[in-house]
């Protein structure tokens, strides 16, 4: 591609790479592309544009002829939206302690949805219906918010993943007390290429009722979709997008970002390439003394337990976080477009750090 | 450019226009190819980029070295996060009834923000002090919302503009009442080129605390800015835009956008076009017996009333809106990608329509 | 009775009285008595007692048998927590522009319940189908807060009534649209001894789905409740009135206070009495030169302009409240306490600044 | 007194007594006489009125000249809108994992006041520095909801007792951390009787920011107030008051109240009394084999350990609750109006279904 014609200057080095996280990573070239192919000519705003309704083939194509998919910005206002849509106003969220929804959105569920989480502490990030039942009881108790759903995280907070059986047993769980499931699947593309099936598998065909289907981690420059597996489960997801503003008014451009994505395999190829890379990255990390690695590394994050003095010179080159800075715990994410010799360049990093 | 090696097809017919929204316009080519620049690589996610960094630089050459921006994904979210800014949770915004907060954001202030909006019928969708005081009253009144801000909307909803003395006036009438000045600037763009004028002309020179600075209508495929103009007016704004469910984790893909839009000219060069082309339009509908043009046409929108009968069948070549249904008002918007040869075979087609 | 054993002072003279507000009444004798006799001994707390079990048999003797009371504490409370009732997330009330829920509810429905209000201006305060017409519409717009209930007051803010056919028009209106009708009845009382009819002859009898049932107004100390005339409207209640803060521990003194004003006619006495206490001091006011009457006097609060420096002079001796103060209209309100002798006083005293 | 002129029959038997919730009890007759006291006559509505003044003075006699009370209607009232003075919209609140806003109020907290929850299990109700240090971090990262404030509840939901210096350390923990701190003291009394100091000694004297003071627990029919200790931590009150639906429009009736309760020494004698029932209670059942009393019995509530089906024989002829029925546990209150018989009754039918 010629220079682009711009008056835009670039304004970092196109080849940094590190393991802060998958959102540093930018979008796949694929994804780029497609934007460039939805450009041009108008289209009718809000969803009614063309990329829109061809989104909801392809979502079919993995979910089954029912399913459809309501394209938001981002995984926040995908999970607000879709616990939102199965809930009523007095209705709670069971989750992990460890969810994204109870740590990472800044308290948006309860003040943009209204909504109680009911936690529960895991070893691993991972529910089981014993689990649930620490917060499932009390739905006649209007003292008590009311358990309505569900939410689990697949691949978690933590890198590991619920088997589809797993999932299934909390599925006939949740709607044994009549409630549903929500699954937040924001690294979704990670798990179904680690479990080597497909996303259905472990979604509606063990019985998730809504799914919030991750873009951005997997190489779109922005966008995800709320995808309604059981139509029963909810209504007017419309104005629940609209109202919770997370209604694109030039939606094809995350619709074409979504196709570019789900409607051949660019999503298991960058999802399996990232987790690969976790799995080379774990192997090395292993190796080194000193480092322990702390859960399976089943998708495409690691995390590690190592002396802090370690950490703190090895964040000098490589950006990344601690997890849990009083215990010495950091997180290692791989992305799309981390590269063999970006893990073995920060093995050895690690290990020459590690060895002072 | 080659074609794109991607699987997705295109879906659209490129060459398509119409007049119905400056949404229904794609992304300019310039903003398209300034993602390409901002792709590849790792940068920090959440606004710790690059890209992001340099739009500070580019915001405040506009609005003086105290404004600081906060990309965010749509016109929805930029007003809610601004108005959440300037208020208290007992606070109130006065505002036009024409207002888009009020009648087109799915109540996504009241209940997304726990706002109460205070409208005033307006004859042409402006706010003045004297009908800003019809609500302007009882801040001491625990029974009444206390009113916090005025939000005014530049262009307006109806295609008018204020001058930048009546917004002095404005911010002159509410500061001396103890409140703040909000501006929906989701067509600042088209103002500012109608005007002639810098857009700080008219918002921190007159005396304007916040500012929605709007992207999408202006050639960007998504996002716009809170701009805080007044920075003793407001805390904590990034805790307010994530709680909001407004930061973008790529966050460096909206703000190479708005980069690509306010850096140099191409805002303003979008915004005359769009403009040239409402004014194209409306000298042209003038002329067609039958069809009244309803307020002065001022930015991209002109405002039309005709039989509802020709409406109709126009709609059926060229997608628009009705604005009043009953009352036969339509609205006809152009973008920055409307062409006098669409503006013209749409003028001929409302005069061979309306001569039938 | 003896002076109470207690410590505390009396601090005002129980002779006062005055035409502010139906709030600065006290609790009627009777009321008084009952609380005593519900005091003693334990009873199930939060609704479970014998006085809340016995006011559903009053209730449904009012209102026909599967009418179902939630006591709560105050009127904003009640309204909150009906509208919550009969709205999803998406929900907007159709209501007038002089709603208590619009202008003295301090943002309450907005804020604690998510509520949009869509209002309209009205001559006198009553909505009509042609009136709620103006704002009912869009249902399927997403834009659009949809128009789920129409909310009216009766006897309204402006001291009128609606006639039973009248709000038979509006439920018919507002359920042919999908809609359902809450009745504001903090003052149902003066409505239904004005009109001389049965409260059910204008609520259920002619559709009306959720009422706001008004005590304190009438007698009570404190203590209005939610009656759900329409049980298929609604779903858990009483989750939604925990969760809205208006659920008493100690329930049955406010279900013997609804038991006192209602089981018998004592809501009636109270409400003649008033309504005829406001007949007296209009025909008294209008009677007075350069005095106004601006409403027709149909329950038991009289709208009066006269010149302003006459309404500070009897503000000195009588506390009253200017309603629009620019126009010089006050609001005078009649109590179940309010005197002959108060009134005649009152019209005297207006005659006398008026004549100055 | 002679018997009540009003047609409510009295449907209770006032003799009846229980151990389920110092809720169950009714008011005390002082508060009752006082209640007639301030009846009578017209008073200024919502808090204009005699008594709510002098209620100021009482208050500030027991915490100090900067005090200030809010009267309001019930516990989870007080506590949000408490909550809602010392946070932004974008804050948090540490608190127990056992406390009532978290696990009583049907998610009010969270619906109501926007508020998150930053939950810490403890060993005994109570929080301390080390407690709260994990949840007390991250105030600079968006994604994290704030923590603004420390909640605590005194006497705790489990019976027990912070002692001054506990409060102290926590106060001063949190405000070195720029954080505030509220006490819910749904029942203050108790704590101020076991403890037997003033309450300001573990309030304002130690630091303490906010308060929701208990009436109803104590012996009133109804009410509660807010008390600001900290005038410099919170703003406009009246108005968060009135906005979450908790202003009582014939307010004189709370005041008087309290009043009746805090001018002189009833609250302090109705607390002894209650917490000297539950010592004798936690006695009796201590000697009974298979009855485990589980935290130290430090106010008016005894939680007890025993075969479930003891508690389920027991129940039919006392009416309690379990507190954890998996594990057997029930929780035994006392209220102002337990006698010396009852608790003794109680006992001895304890040992006998022990026994069988």
């Amino acid at each position: 591609m010629n220079p682009p014609k711009t008056d835009a200057h670039r304004h970092h080095d196109p080849a940094t790479q590190g393991f802060a996280s998958d959102n540093y990573a930018g979008g796949h070239p694929e994804v780029m592309a497609a934007l460039a192919l939805a450009n041009g000519g108008h289209q009718v705003a809000y969803g009614g544009d063309e990329y829109t309704d061809h989104l909801q083939t392809i979502i079919r194509s993995h979910f089954g002829p029912t399913a459809e998919a309501f394209p938001v910005f981002n995984g926040t206002g995908a999970n607000v939206v879709a616990l939102q849509a199965v809930t009523d106003r007095w209705g709670a969220v069971i989750c992990a302690e460890s969810a994204h929804i109870h740590v990472d959105e800044g308290g948006a569920p309860e003040r943009m949805g209204g909504l109680k989480l009911l936690t529960v502490p895991t070893p691993d990030g991972k529910l089981t219906p014993e689990l649930i039942d620490q917060q499932a009881y009390g739905w006649d108790d209007e003292h008590r918010a009311m358990p309505q759903v569900v939410s689990i995280t697949q691949s978690t907070e933590l890198g590991t993943l619920y088997t589809p059986d797993e999932i299934r047993a909390i599925c006939e769980h949740a709607h044994g007390h009549g409630m549903t499931v929500h699954l937040d699947g924001s690294r979704i593309s990670n798990a179904a290429a680690s479990l080597d099936v497909p996303m259905r598998t472990f979604t509606n065909a063990v019985g998730v009722d809504i799914l919030s289907l991750g873009g951005t981690k997997n190489g779109a420059l922005f966008g995800e979709a709320v995808v309604v597996l059981n139509q029963d489960a909810v209504r007017h997801m419309k104005h629940l997008r609209k109202l919770s503003m997370q209604l694109h008014s030039k939606m094809r451009f995350i619709s074409v970002q979504l196709e570019a994505l789900f409607a051949k395999d660019l999503w298991l190829r960058n999802a399996r390439h990232a987790n690969e890379m976790a799995q080379r990255l774990a192997e090395g990390a292993r190796a080194v003394d000193g480092v322990e690695i702390l859960y399976p590394v089943q998708a495409n994050g690691v995390f590690a337990r190592l002396p802090h003095d370690v950490s703190e010179r090895l964040m000098k080159k490589y950006r990344f976080y601690f997890w849990d800075e009083a215990a010495g715990d950091v997180r290692w994410m791989c992305a799309f477009d981390t590269r063999e010799e970006d893990v073995d360049s920060f093995v050895a990093a690690l290990k020459e750090e590690t060895a002072r």
